[in-house]
C-alpha cells in the first residue's frame, strides 16, 4: 500500500480512522469527482475556484482562459488548497445529533506552476475532454494553435495530501437504540439524463456510440 | 427584483451576461446546494472546508464540532469565501475549445460569528435537519444540552455576494457549424437511490412516510 507522508497540516486531528494518506485511495476519489475547489489568496482574501480537472499521476491539471485573473493567481504560484467532494448518501440517525452524511473527500496542499510546453499541453487538453466523455476527444474538433494560446493550463502536484472519508450506517448513543425512530442511509448518486442536442444540430447526424456507452454508465 | 449591491470583487470581468445579484437567484443556488466550500486561511495557509449549510434570510449557518480546528478559525472572524456549486450538465460543443458544463454557482465573501444564543441555536440546528430530508425533526431525537454545547453554530450574512450561471447549448465558432460532429447538452441530476435500512433497526419500525415523499420528489 503506498502511501504519502503526511505533515502537520494533512494529519487529522479528529476522527482519525476516518483519514487515509494511501495514493490509490486518493486517486480514486480525484478521478470519480466532476470538478474539484481550488482555495487562493487574492489580495490576502481567501477565494475559492470551482473547476473541470484531470489527474495524470501524481498531478492534478486545470484549464482557463488566459484572462481569467484567478487562474493568473494560482499559475502564479500563490500557495494553494484544492479539495474533491464526493457526496455518497444521507445518514439519519435515531438522535439529531448523530445525523450525518457519507461522504470521500480529499485535500490537497501546495503550489501550482504552468504547462508551456505545446505538446504536452496538447496532450493534456484532449485529456481533459475524454474525462468529460471518453471517446469525446476523436470527434470533436482538436483545439488549433491560436486556441492553445489562449488556454492557460496549469498542474497541481499531489505530494502533501490526504483523504477523509465517511460511509456505513448511523452510530448512535447506547440508549438511543431502544426507540422506534427509522435509521438507516439514503445513497445519492449523480445521473446523465437524455442528452439535448443542439437546435442546429442536422437531424442526419446520429448519437455518438461512445455518448451512447457513456449514458450506460451512467444511469 | 431585489439585488445585493456589487462591490468589486463581486463584479464579474469576464461573461458578466453570466453574473447575477439578484437576491432570488442567489437564495435558490444556495437552498438547491446540498453543501458549501468555506474558504480560509489557517496559519497563513488557504484552507477548504466542505460543509452542510442551511440558509434563513439572508444569512448562512454551518454547524460543526466544538473541537473542530477550522471551525474555530472560521468562527474567529477570519476574512472567510464561501462557494456553492450544482452541476446541471456536460457541454458538447463541435471544437474541443468550446466544451464547457453547465453550472450554477454562488460566491460569497465575508465573515462569520457565533450563534450562542440557546434558543436561537436550537431552532437553526431543527432547520439543518429539515434541510436534509423535510419532516425528519419531527421524528429524530432532539439534540439534548450536552449535544448542544458540543454544537458549534456559526452564522455567515449574504451580503457580498454573486452568482454565475452558464445554461443552453453549445456555442461554437462559425466555420464549425459546416462539420458532422455531434454537438448538445448531457444533463446531470443527484438521485436519491433505495434506503438502506440499518442493521440494528427491528423490522417492525416502517419507512417513515416523509422519508418515502423525499425519495419520490428525488429519483
Amino acid at each position: 500500500m503506498a502511501v504519502l507522508a503526511p505533515t502537520p497540516r494533512t494529519t487529522l486531528k479528529r476522527a482519525p480512522t476516518r483519514g487515509s494518506h494511501e495514493i490509490d485511495t486518493l486517486h480514486r476519489i480525484l478521478d470519480l469527482a466532476p470538478i474539484v475547489h481550488v482555495g487562493i489568496n487574492v489580495h490576502a482574501q481567501p477565494a475559492i475556484i470551482p473547476t473541470f480537472h484531470l489527474r495524470i499521476g501524481d498531478a492534478l491539471y486545470f484549464h482557463g482562459s488566459t484572462a481569467n485573473r484567478m487562474f493568473r493567481v494560482l499559475a502564479s504560484g500563490e500557495p494553494a488548497c484544492v479539495t474533491a467532494s464526493l457526496i455518497d448518501g444521507l445518514v439519519l440517525a435515531r438522535s439529531a445529533f448523530h445525523h450525518s452524511m457519507n461522504y470521500r473527500s480529499v485535500v490537497i496542499y501546495g503550489t501550482a506552476e504552468t504547462v508551456n510546453d505545446a505538446t504536452e499541453k496538447a496532450k493534456i487538453l484532449t485529456g481533459l475532454i475524454e474525462k468529460l466523455v471518453p471517446g469525446r476527444s476523436k470527434d470533436a474538433r482538436a483545439p488549433n494553435e491560436t486556441e492553445l494560446k489562449r488556454t492557460l493550463l496549469i498542474r497541481f502536484p499531489i505530494v502533501e495530501a490526504s483523504a477523509k472519508i465517511r460511509s456505513g450506517g448511523p452510530i448512535d448513543d447506547e440508549e438511543d437504540y431502544e426507540s422506534d425512530i427509522w435509521a438507516g442511509v439514503v445513497p445519492l448518486k449523480t445521473v446523465a439524463l437524455s442528452p439535448i442536442r443542439d437546435d442546429l444540430l442536422p437531424d442526419s447526424i446520429p448519437q455518438p456510440e461512445y455518448l451512447s456507452r457513456y449514458l450506460k454508465e451512467h444511469q
